[in-house]
Order: C-alpha cells, then structure tokens, then sequence
C-alpha cells in the first residue's frame, strides 16, 4: 500500500485458475446444500463446522499456513520473506442465513484462497503477508459481525453474557467451535499487524445488472438504525366503546406505518425504510389493541442524513400517537455508522477495471458486509459483481460464472498493485 | 304469556330481597377473586366449577330443584303445580373473561334465583314452572354460547371433535365438568318446553349512563361477522431490492386498516369495526413483510347492513391489495345475525318501568348474549341496568347496588307479567 496509485502491478498477465475456483465453490456448495438448491450454513452449527474444517484442508493443501483465533475466523496465510512484515487481508465468510444462496459470502473466501494459490505458484515474493480470513457470524445467527467485531477489538466477555438476555444457548454454541467468551477479546488486531482489507461481495441488488456494468467498486456502506416503536393505547372492548373514546394503538400504528413509507418515498431519496414486524396486544377480534409493537429499520449512505431520518421519525410517531389519543416510547435498538471505503483503494480497484477494459461504477452497498467493521479500523475496499435480478439470501440467488471470474481476477490484480507486487 | 301485555300483575308490590341478593352476589364475587379487583372464572376451569357448586347449593337452600344438562347449564326450578306446564327461562352465566369484571353474567343468575325465591316465598302459584339457568362458557374461553346453542340445539359431537383444530384441551375440560361430546345433541330444548327466555345484564356501554336512565330495553343484538385477511407479498432483502420492487404485505395491511376505520366513520354509523390483531411473516428487521394476518370484527345492528359491509371489506382489501401489487386472500371465520327481542315482552318491559316510575329506553346491545342464541328459538327479551363509565371485562366494571336492585324488581315484574301471575 506504500505506492497505492501505481497504475500497473508487475504481473498485469496473471489469472486465477478458474477451474480450480469453480471446483472449490462446487464443493462448497454441497455443504449446508437444502433440497430447494439453497444452502444452510448457520454460524457455528455443524454445517458451518464443516465447511470450515474443509476451507482448512483446502488451505493446508495448498500449502498455506492455517491460522484460527479466539473468535472463530478461520484463514490460510501466504507468508513472505519478512517475518516482521504486515499483513494484507482478503476474506468474507462461509456462513449463511437459513435457506440462503451458495454466492453470499463464500464466493469472496473462495477468490481470495484463489488469489493466495495463484500469486503463490507464479512464485511471486511480496512485501507483506496475504492472509484470506472466513469471518465467524457474518449473517448473526448469534451476533453480526461476531468475528469482524471482534478482530477489531470490539468485543468482550460482557458481550456474550449480557445479563439483558438468555445466551445460553450462543455460549453453547461457542463452546462447542472451541470459543471461550473470557477470550474473545484477545482476537483484537490493530494497524501494527493489518496494512488493510479487500473482500469481494455479490452486489444482492440490481444496480450492475440493470446498467450492465461488470464491476463495482463500493464506495460506502450504508449507515443502519433499527428501532423498537411500542404504541400504547387502552384495551376496551371493541363492540360496547364508542368510537369516539376507544384509544387503538393498532390504528395509529397502521398509519404511522403508512405513513413512513409516505415520507421515505418523498423526503428521502435512496433511502431504505422497513417496517419488518408488528405484534398486538392482548390480540383478541373484540378487544381494541393495547399495544402495538413495530420492528423498524433505516439505512442511509449519508450518516446525518441518517440521524435526520431517525429524528423524523421518532417526531412522525409522537405526532401520530397524538392525534390517536395513545401514547408512543420508541427505543433505539442498534446503531451502525456509514462506512465509507478507502478512497485510494477505490481508485486502484477502478484503474484495474479501466486496464482489464472492463465495465465498472462506483456503487453503494445496501447490504452489510465484514468490511464496515473493518473500515473503522484498516484501510478498507469491496468489489461487487452482479446478482442476478439483486436477489439474496434466497434460493433463487444467482452469479453467472463468468462475472465471478471476472471479480476474483479484478481482486487478484488490486491485490497485486495494493502490495505493490 | 298467554296475555303478554296485561298491564299490571296481580302482585304489583312484590318486591326481591335486596339484602339477600347482595350477600349472594358478595360470596359469589370471591370465586375466583384477583388481586386487582377483578374476577377470573374461565369457563369450566376450578374457579367455574366452584361458582357453580355455589350455586347449586343456593338452589338447594332455597328449596328449589338443581337440574343440569349435557352442556353443562345449570339451573334451579320453581315448578308449579302442573306437571305439564311449560317452562319459562330466566338466566345469564356465572363464567367471566380472565380478569372480568363481577357484574357480566353473575348478576342476571343471581336475580334470577331471587326471583324465584321471591315467588316461592310469597306463595304464588303460576302456571308455568319458573327456571334460573346458568349457561355454560358464554364468554368463549373454549366456544362462545356453549351452553346456548346446546339448549337450542345447535351442538353436536362434531363441533367439538373439529377435525381442523386441536381441541383436546377443550374435551380434556368438558370431561372435568362431567359433560360427554358425544351426548351435547341431547341437550335440545323446544318450544314444547320452553314458552320464553328473560335476562338481565349490565349494558356494557354508557348509553343508559350518559341519557340518566335506569333501565334499557333491549330491541335487538347486533350481527357479527369476523374475518382472517391474509396480505401475500414477497419477502425479500429490504436494503437490497429497489423500493418499487417491493412487494410489502404490511404496507398493504397498514393501509388497509386505515382506510377500514376511515370507511367506519364515513359511511356506516353506529357500526363496530376493528382489528384486533396482526401477526406478520417472517418478521425480522431487514426483512419485507411477507404475509400479513389480520383479525377483523365488524357489528351492526342491521342484518342488511352487516351484509353491505362485509361485502365493502373484501372489496376495499382487494383493491388495496391491488394498489400495492400484493394479493389478499379473505376469510370469513364466523357470522352472527341480527337477533330481534320479541317486540312484546319488550313492551311488557316498557310498561313495568312506566308503572315503577322508572326512565327507559330502548336499546340496541352491540355486545353478545345467551339472548341472541336463544331468541333464534324462543321468544326471548333483555333488561339493561347502567354501566359506569360503559366499562366491562375489566377490573374497572362497576354498577351502583341500586340500578342492580331496580333492575331485579324489573325483572321480578316482568317475570310475574309475562307468565300472567
């Protein structure tokens, strides 16, 4: 990363063995693989075991060094000559969400023990050690991120044994991948040891598709809010209450709900707003709903624009709840900032793209991915190639092989001139 | 009932033993008493099985017959002289909602044992014998008017062993209480039997209340008809997929209910619509609702109108669903008719509060009774004493003493008219 704009590497010719790519990812795919041709490979479940224990034997066969910590992430690591030499690092994560697709984070593992294979039969010597990591719970099965958070040092004893909720069964889990929650702060990894982080993504919308572009390099990673919104109103019954004096927190919850899908498609442009989930209490056809409790989530790619939203909304369900005669707590349930990638390794990824006469666009991930974690401490960047019809976690998520080959030789020659190899 | 609308009773000063009924009314008040002021005596649980060993021995007391049923209705006899005779019916139920009030049910069976203890004591030979009836699980904690439609013979094994639920909590219970699906048929009454049915209950709303009248005259019970509407959109990534891809089923259900409630104050006055629960699929955070699932009541008091609007629903839930590019799928769960009072023990009613000097009203019940059931058979009529505030299952009820005394020796006068004593 010394001379990050350098327009050409010393191996402008080199190609990963897409072959070899294409059988890995097969094989793959039959681990976790559902009767629906979707994969389930829960973080730290058997097939998530599995897949690791082979990703192990597929780098020890290659003759690479395999390396593990005490938040799970698994990698194979390509030494160089210079023991006191940083560390580049390429990686994504084998796990998935129930019943997902075979691309969603493995094709990003795969092409990156690609890369390390190919750099290291050409018999290239570089300045620093190429390390492709699997990141523990990408899809938080038990906790987002689990292993990205903690390799950056985000993560301790208390995380795990929050006295907020029963997680018995995710120290269970844990244990049974050999991870002691007392530890797992010892995964943190700092500048003095990681230069920075490239991973290789599917897109999961249709933006490459629709514009027929090849390659995207992300230039942000949307900021995301998730809040809990409970409307509170009065239990009466239904048929004996005037209309006049019944309190429905349902009624004024269904036109909050209308209403912010209203204000996102007017005021915010490019915004993401969801309302995932409502539950109703007490529920009963006669009873006016007392409670009604709505799962909201936002994204923005700019973070004030994305606190701006927050704000709007809490102000839009107070308003709400007022003309409702019913009241309204809302409470933030997580956080996350906008992750902006490097921008010298944006420009590397674009002028590999412009010399391998390729179609490319700076593009916005929607989705998160290990590299907004990552961002806040390394020198990070992502490339996207095409989903079919942007559709994820789901059986019907689809790559053409070509675009993937077209990615993991993009990732080779970025991780070529980011090393200045 | 052979001269309904004689104009006096032959007993015209009789009057109910106040003191008596409040003592009946306080011990049954401490069956199934909570902390919070409220009574839970869910149909056929411990706490109803004590309420009704109560009563039966308030019947023997009284020197009046216990008799039962194969549904569980419990009642106590005056009989008259002649074997032959007809019966005529005065009852409500000793059941309650989970954390009811003590007014719902409880003081329509204990006025009506007063009743007849009243008439026992004073000596008065009717020509028909004179039955207080208890009515098994009015509120529905397993079946709505259970004991109802036995007695008019509406029940059968069946409708017990549904072949499309799991009610085998339900015959676990009806066991307990002694009471046979396979014998539920033969608690059939008819008009061989019974010449009419009388009730007294609180009004549950504050119409009588608010207008400072003591007793209303029940003219009808409104028709319910309730729905299960099901919203199918498509769940995908909510970041991911392009907002006018999105097929939300929430979106839709939220509209959906606001435009119910719009089209309630609009178009259909005195009308009861509500949504008294959602459930959404799969419901996560990031996740575009799926399936939306909502339970929808709707009562008039108009059988016509009933009709109009649950055709207006479907059509409304379509066409929004159509707005949304999702699907709906309706399903009418139960519908209930209109059930008119008989017009001349209504004004039997009427006359007995002129004669008393007491304010009446007529008055359209918007929640349900035994009544409704039994009016489909016989001829059947409701006295209404105020609700304070119109509250009822709730800890909150609450009827002063005197409005429950008036009420008795409404109900007292009308029994001793109808039956021409």
């Amino acid at each position: 990363m010394q001379d990050l704009l350098s327009t050409m590497s010393k191996y402008p010719h080199l190609r990963i063995n897409s072959d070899r790519l294409r059988s890995d990812f097969e094989a793959l795919s039959e681990i976790g693989a559902t009767v629906d041709g979707s994969v389930s490979r829960l973080a730290l479940s058997n097939e998530d075991l599995e897949a690791r224990a082979w990703f192990a034997n597929r780098v020890e066969d290659a003759g690479l060094f395999v390396r593990d910590d005490e938040v799970g992430n698994l990698s194979g690591v390509y030494f160089c000559d210079n023991p006191n030499a940083k560390t580049f690092l390429i990686g994504s994560h084998l796990d998935s969400v129930p019943n997902g697709g075979q691309f969603d984070g493995a094709i990003g593992v795969l092409a990156g023990l690609e890369c390390l294979r190919t750099i290291q039969e050409a018999g290239i010597q570089l300045p620093v050690h190429l390390e492709v990591i699997d990141f523990t719970d990408e899809e938080g099965t038990w906790q987002s991120f689990f292993g990205s958070l903690g390799l950056t040092g985000r993560l301790n004893e208390n995380d795990i044994n929050d006295v907020n909720q029963d997680n018995s069964a995710f120290r269970v889990a844990l244990f049974r991948a050999g991870i002691r929650p007392s530890e797992v702060h010892r995964a943190q990894r700092t500048t003095d040891d990681i230069v920075g982080y490239l991973e290789l993504h599917i897109e999961q919308s249709e933006v490459l598709e629709a514009s027929h572009t090849q390659i995207g390099v992300v230039s942000k990673i949307v900021g995301r809010s998730t809040h809990i919104f409970n409307f509170y109103g009065e239990a009466t019954h239904a048929a004996t209450t005037a209309r006049r004096k019944q309190r429905d927190a349902l009624q004024a919850a269904a036109r909050f709900i209308t209403e912010m899908h209203h204000m996102a498609d007017e005021t915010y442009e490019g915004a993401v707003f969801n309302c995932g989930n409502v539950s109703v209490q007490p529920g009963a056809y006669s009873v006016v709903p007392e409670v009604a409790t709505l799962s909201i989530e936002i994204r923005h790619h700019d973070e004030a624009t994305l606190s701006a939203m927050d704000s709007h909304l809490i102000r839009l369900a107070h308003d709400i709840a007022k003309d409702y005669r019913v009241s309204v707590n809302t409470q933030q349930v997580l956080r996350r900032s906008v992750a902006n990638m490097n921008p010298d390794m944006q420009s590397v990824i674009q002028s590999v793209c412009e010399d391998e006469a390729l179609t490319s666009m700076p593009i916005i991930s929607y989705a998160g991915h290990d590299a907004q974690i990552l961002s806040s401490t390394f020198p990070s960047a992502m490339i996207f190639i095409p989903s079919k019809d942007g559709i994820s976690h789901s059986p019907k998520e689809f790559t053409e092989w070509n675009n993937i080959e077209t990615g993991a030789n993009v990732l080779l020659q970025t991780i070529l001139r980011l090393v200045d190899a």
